[in-house]
């Protein structure tokens, strides 16, 4: 725990990250437990949700309003707004950028562009009209374990030259090692001088947390957590344990147990995220998590984990996926 | 992942340490198959229970075999031994030595003595009784975070001059972050420049691996590990996930896979460890988690998460402890 960490901030991803679990099916009282929680704990910001055009997404009706976040709707669910900022994620095809209002109108404080790296250049238009508008911004690149460093490089120089804050390096599969995310962590600052860094991690190997505090240690400042972990899959880094474990005073753990304790171990019971064996085979194998989800969609085939290894490693199965 | 890991050996401790959560109520077969899986996924040691006395003990009559190892029965349950070798706990003041073969008429390989700093001294006696009976021995040091560095001074010169092998860093109360292992790694490298040194760490913080494979990187070269992280409170680091990490081409992750998929994933149902709140909240506060599983016993106050940890970090009720 060094002097270093002492500019990190931590950005709860609960609602955003954890509505891929659940399908956004928060109730207002649930969001707004947690929002007073993380304030109370000192929480520098919290994704509430995607700013995505329910227009541009199949299967919007079915999803809870965290999905398609709507200014008047934010003023009700948060009337009194204290230290923590509101963040929303929006994905590059998905967002219509006329639902923007400018940010002395909004709710919102930061809005956070994810995009693969062939659309990096696509992601900083949509940053610098956000940008413009008067919103803090993050560009996150998903899925690095499986960029090439030319495409990197090149990703690198548009991104120098851009007006975002922020640029994340997200580990989509859960599959890097402490020393991949500081070899990255190094990589980025070295091409990046001019940039923060922030990390999203993912826990299908346990290293969430490690990763995090690690990339924290060598120089990144926006750390991702989701409150008990929950995220897509194998979840994330545990906002619990950050908060634990940051040297800065303002943070308090207390408020994030009692959110554990009311809301996040009875949904618990009813979703599941976490350390699971078929996340830890994706995470083990650098692949996305989609093939552990629809095994353990199927009351059948969950914890079938031999077969789903075999399934994943057998060449002629596995290179046809 | 280094070159430097190819010196690495595991030790699987799902009997031993898995039994404190169980009673060591494992069966026969359960047993035989943890054995053969191990040995076809290339695991080097198989802690296979404690080596202590019954007489020493109370408690005894109810507890599994595993406890009170017999070399007799020992023979029976394993009758074609693979590579994989056989390991055994002992506790000082509670082995008879009498209870200990010579190597060459015992299934042990390697027995371990675990103790508190000020038992060194002792432990190297009994260190020195099994070396000298033919033995691959080790000395596995507890609750480290709570030593001062004078008694590891004046503990250091005593291991210097003894016949062990192996040197521990033990984390016993899950505790210590990545760096703090690093730190006590290279500290006993430099006051124990002849001997190996092993790590067995707790996931109370879900530092488990991540400890793990950072003290493996900086030099040590016995770890660890449970299947499935089964062991006393929050568990140990996952045998999985070292087996799929580590470099050494003879390592197999699939017969691990097979022994959680058959064995711990229902016993999982059953018994509890893991990362659960109240063992959170004792390795964030550096202590012994034996408050965390009083309360985990008893179904009124588990899941208290607030409650707990007010009784812990209260001060007056704290230091009455």
């Amino acid at each position: 725990m060094s002097a270093k960490n002492n500019n990190c901030k931590i950005v709860d991803c609960t609602i955003r990250d954890g509505g891929l679990v659940n399908n956004w099916d928060f109730s207002v009282e649930f969001v707004q437990h947690l929002y007073n929680s993380l304030n109370e704990a000192g929480v520098d910001y919290m994704e509430i949700g995607y700013k995505n055009s329910p227009k541009l997404l199949k299967g919007a009706d079915s999803a809870g309003p965290w999905r398609f976040l709507d200014d008047d709707f934010l003023r009700k669910v948060i009337p009194n707004k204290g230290n923590t900022k509101l963040s929303a994620l929006v994905d590059i095809g998905r967002v219509d950028e006329n639902d923007i209002l400018p940010r002395s109108e909004s709710m919102l404080d930061l809005i956070r562009v994810a995009c693969y790296i062939q659309d990096v250049d696509k992601a900083l238009d949509l940053v610098k009209i956000f940008h413009e508008r008067g919103y803090e911004t993050t560009l996150n690149i998903m899925a690095l374990s499986n960029v090439m460093e030319n495409q990197l490089i090149e990703a690198f120089q548009l991104i120098r030259e851009s007006v975002v804050d922020v640029v994340y390096i997200v580990d989509s599969y859960g599959s890097l090692k402490p020393n991949d995310y500081v070899y990255l962590v190094n990589k980025f600052k070295e091409h990046l001088p001019n940039k923060r860094l922030g990390a999203h991690t993912h826990n299908n190997m346990q290293l969430a947390f490690a990763n995090t505090i690690i990339a924290a240690e060598s120089g990144v400042e926006l750390l991702d957590a989701s409150v008990y972990g929950m995220g897509r899959a194998a979840g994330n880094c545990n906002t619990e344990l950050l908060v634990a474990h940051l040297p800065n005073a303002k943070y308090n753990v207390r408020p994030v147990l009692d959110m554990i304790e009311k809301y996040m171990l009875p949904l618990r019971e009813k979703e599941e995220w976490g350390y699971i064996m078929e996340y830890m085979v994706t995470g083990m194998l650098d692949e996305h998590p989609r093939s552990g989800m629809a095994q353990r969609d199927n009351v059948e085939m969950r914890d079938r984990v031999v077969e789903f290894y075999d399934r994943l490693t057998t060449p002629e199965i596995a290179h046809s996926k």
